[in-house]
Order: structure tokens, then C-alpha cells, then sequence
């Protein structure tokens, strides 16, 4: 698994000319840290009697950004291994006439699964800003800059996994996927760029 | 050293109530990956005969992004060393007159330096947008996505720690080194975001 790889070898194995783990994984691990970011902000707020009222909140929250920190650490080989098998499947035999035609048709489901694995990662990392925005504003304010960074880890998280999902249809040719999943790209990638500049016009320093 | 933790017990503590690995910690981490990712991009790039004008000029990215992740790595233990010791200053003995002023003095001393640690990870991370850029322009196009994940994880580094100079500037009594920090967070938040755009501008998928 990746993710207990040491940080330093991890970042090694990304610099090395394989190509995973790559910008997909990295956009999974960002996400995951802006999960621990948002978890942190929740636990330094607990048992602040200045922050009593929002103590059960911030709890739920910690408790929240804890899971979908697993989640996306676990994303970070998902999308490794979503990579591995469109080269998987680009090697598969190409002698006769159904093969090719069942290579050519694993090769266009490999990819489909590629692009759909960081679509997912970046829905996960949108959806977070929702808690990311309630740790800014209500959570210690003492930690509100360590909050302001987890939203800008969430946002190029979720822009990040979205430009692997429109490269991976650049070579899809079911058109019905692509301008479908081409309009969920748009959406988010609008909407994690408005969210950020809203969470962060609510930091105040 | 931070860097040596496995990934996901470095965001466990991250995650935690401990203040540090915090926000500035991610920050350098983000400046790390960016600088991974750009050194794979030239590594992709290099040995490839349809980028071998480029080669030499990849080599070089490859190894001066690899030089830079290092740095980086080791950044992630400056900004919390840069912490604990802002910390450790207020836990000084406040007793008599000599040693309220002393405190006084170790409080602004480390807050300034806790300051200046992050404002360099911004400068390094924003200089390193140069050769994100030229991978993105010049390197192999089947790796142009990790390119654009590298300029958007380094804009957000470069942000992430300005978030951590600014806060500290707001308790530094120097009017002098906070007008002059300012200004410089002020010029390198603007040229991040408008380098962040103009690389992205430049992606073509």
C-alpha cells in the first residue's frame, strides 16, 4: 500500500520515471490531507470552553474527516492500480480479429475506470469542503490558518483528480460517457473554485 | 524527521490535537510534492527521441527538482521546530522585571523567525513554478496532467504558508519587519495565483 510508505520514499517513487504514482494519487493524497487538516482544526476545538456550543459539531466533524481521511489514503493505490490496468490491457494479445477487438474493448473499460476513479476522489474532496467551511468559521480560531490550508488542499485535490479524469477521456470513444462525465468535470470544477474563495474570504487573521 | 514517518501515520499526527505537524508543515509538503512531480515529468521526458532537444535541459529540471524536494522535505521539520520553539519561548519564567522582558524578547525573537520560515517555503515553492512551467510547455505530453497538478500543488504551497507568515505577523511588534513581510507575502500571493493560471492556460489535453 502506498500510503505506509515512508513520505520521503513515496515522494521518491513519484519522481522516478514510472509513471505511478503520478498526478492522480498525488490529487488523492492531498485530499487526504486536507482531511487530516479539517480533523485537527475539530480536535483542537473539543474541550475549549470558549467553544462549548460547538463542541458535539466538531466532535461529529473530527470523527467525519477521520474516515474520509482512510478513504482517500486508500484512493492513492486505487488510482495507481486504475492506471496499471490501461497498460494492462494495452499489452493483451493482438493476433487475430476478436482479439483485437477484445483488447480494443478492454482497453476502453480500463480507461473508462481510470477516469471514473479520480472523478470519484474529487467528488469526495468537494463534498469535504462542506465540513472544511464549518471548522473555518466555527472551529479555534487559533487554528483557522491551519483550516484556510485545508480548503486549498481540497480544492487543487479536487482539480487535480479532474484533469486525470478528462485525460483519460480524451481517449474514450463511448460519447455518451464522455459528454456526461464531461459535464460533472465542469460542475465541479466551477464549484471547487468558488467554495475555496469563499472559505478563505471567512479566515480572518 | 517528519519526512521519515510513513504517510499515514504522518497525517495521524497530523490529524491529531498536537498543533504540530500543522498547516505550515503542509505547506512545505505540498512544495515537496509539486517538486516530485516536475522531476517526473523530466525523467519521462528524458531518453525519449521526440523530446531530444529538450533532453539536456530536462536533465538538468530533473536534477534541480530533486535537490528542491529535499529541501522541502526537511522544511516540513523547520515549520514545526519553527513552532515548538514560539512555544517554548512563552513557557519562560515571568517572575521578576529582567524576566518578563527577557520572555518578551524570546516570544518576538521566535515568532519573527516562525514568520520567516514559512515566507521561505513560499519564495522556494513560487521559484519552482518556473520549472513546473517549462515541463508543462516543453516535456513529455503524455505526462502534461502531472505538470498541471505540480503548478497547482505549488500555488497552494506557496498560499498555505503565507497563511502561516501572516498569522504570525499579527503578533510581532516590529512595525518595520511587519510592513516590509507584508508586502512581500502581498507580491508573492499575487504572482502565485497568476503563475498557477498562466501554466494551466497552457495545458492542452
Amino acid at each position: 500500500m502506498l500510503a505506509s510508505m515512508k513520505l520521503n520514499e513515496f515522494l521518491q517513487e513519484t519522481a522516478s520515471s514510472n509513471p505511478v504514482p503520478g498526478g492522480g494519487s498525488i490529487a488523492a493524497m492531498s485530499a487526504a490531507t486536507a482531511a487530516a487538516l479539517t480533523e485537527m482544526v475539530a480536535n483542537l476545538t473539543v474541550g475549549k470552553k470558549k467553544y462549548v456550543e460547538v463542541e458535539e459539531e466538531m466532535k461529529g466533524i473530527a470523527a467525519e474527516a477521520s474516515k474520509l481521511r482512510e478513504k482517500l489514503l486508500a484512493d492513492i493505490d486505487k488510482d495507481a492500480d486504475s492506471f496499471n490496468e490501461v497498460m494492462a490491457a494495452f499489452k493483451l494479445p493482438k493476433e487475430t480479429e476478436e482479439e483485437i477487438e477484445k483488447r480494443k474493448e478492454a482497453i476502453q473499460e480500463a480507461t473508462k475506470k481510470a477516469a471514473l476513479v479520480p472523478l470519484e476522489v474529487a467528488q469526495t474532496a468537494f463534498d469535504m469542503m462542506g465540513i472544511i467551511e464549518t471548522v473555518v468559521v466555527k472551529g479555534n480560531q487559533n487554528a483557522v490558518t491551519d483550516g484556510a490550508v485545508a480548503a486549498m488542499m481540497a480544492r487543487t485535490a479536487v482539480l487535480s483528480a479532474l484533469f486525470n479524469t478528462k485525460i483519460n477521456l480524451t481517449s474514450i470513444k463511448d460519447e455518451a460517457f464522455v459528454s456526461e462525465t464531461t459535464a460533472k468535470v465542469k460542475e465541479l470544477e466551477d464549484k471547487a473554485t468558488e467554495v475555496e474563495g469563499r472559505i478563505l474570504s471567512k479566515v480572518v487573521l
